[in-house]
């Protein structure tokens, strides 16, 4: 029984390691199996198809999500610490990249996950509201009227195209320059809504982020 | 002859009518055939295969967006022309909103639009960053450091990304609601930007934008 699992596992291990590094349309249950050195058939016993495998995927991604986003709801963080977790959910995001490279593909072979990608799209939203809200009640930011809302819609959706927006504009750049530069353009469109003078944020952010690269 | 450009140009609006609604990977070169009651071979006289029509209403596509893109940078914009320009942008995305409801499956079947569907992109954040420099030299916004190159490279991947992040957050909603979402969250980001006091332009768009949905 134990070694069931342990298969079980192995091929969510690779199949996942092949997804993010050949795209999902490009590998098949086939390939899975002849990398693992296990039989299609084995495979098949634990897994009846790739659209099963991508399902279990998304189990795993969106239960490490959930627990991620939950954080600062129960407890908000200030401005460094957002910085902090922005790196967390693009790491995570990274880990199964995957979903967001392919997300009109991967929808279209999976159909059901289209609304569970959705909740976790609103939940990112639902995330970053609930900061922008305790950073406005501590007096770090402030907003204009529709201005919390839109920044918060932007950020979630933010969240999810950077990879691919990347992807298209400069490819084959490694994931740590890729997490890198989004976490940056995710704090630089909080720097304009610092209360008072948002200059030397914004320089200190530019700077921080540069020696990073 | 002008019965074959005729045929030609039929294919290319039938199919992009149903790329459009159904996305392209439902729809084969037979059901574009059918559609038109013209009989699969003579299709395949005109475009030899699904791939041909794609790249062909690309070319379109492309064609119409550089045109469109090069307006503002020949004669700057003041606040309310972007409006207008960011409405005609997203009205010629619409038009041609297969490619961006499908984009990973697209570039999959045609890997040569990728480097073109990048060239577009770096064209949006080109002509962005004119209309912003031309806002900026004119007194209306101001800027700290990186944050004029993150707020260009932001509403670039904005115009490309605001209609899958709307099919995924609110499917089925009309092309004029997702179309006019898309410019007030456009126009929203440029806000805290504004010199001076920011609340009544984004209090103004606001109220705008409400009354058009």
């Amino acid at each position: 029984m134990a070694g069931k699992v342990k298969t079980r596992d192995r091929i969510l291990q690779t199949s996942l390691a092949l997804f993010n590094q050949e795209g999902e349309a490009q590998v098949s249950t086939v390939d899975i199996a002849a990398v693992m050195g296990i039989s299609p058939g084995n495979l098949y016993y634990h897994f009846r198809g790739k659209e099963v495998i991508i399902e279990a995927l998304f189990d795993d991604f969106e239960e490490e999500m959930r627990q991620v986003l939950s954080a600062p709801i129960k407890r908000p963080l200030d401005i460094e610490d957002n910085w902090i977790f922005v790196y967390i959910l693009f790491e995570e995001i990274n880990d199964f990249r995957f979903f967001y490279y392919g997300l009109a593909s991967v929808l279209e072979r999976c159909p059901n996950l289209r609304p569970r990608f959705a909740r976790l799209l609103k939940l990112k939203q639902d995330t970053v509201d609930a900061i922008l809200t305790a950073l406005e009640k501590g007096g770090l930011i402030t907003f204009g009227p529709g201005e919390q809302d839109a920044l918060a819609t932007r950020l979630a959706a933010h969240l999810t195209f950077w990879l691919q927006y990347r992807d298209l504009t400069a490819p084959a750049q490694s994931s740590r320059t890729i997490i890198n530069d989004g976490v940056y353009s995710t704090m630089i469109q909080i720097a304009p809504y610092i209360a008072g003078d948002r200059a030397p944020y914004a320089a200190l952010l530019t700077e921080y982020f540069k020696k990073q690269r």
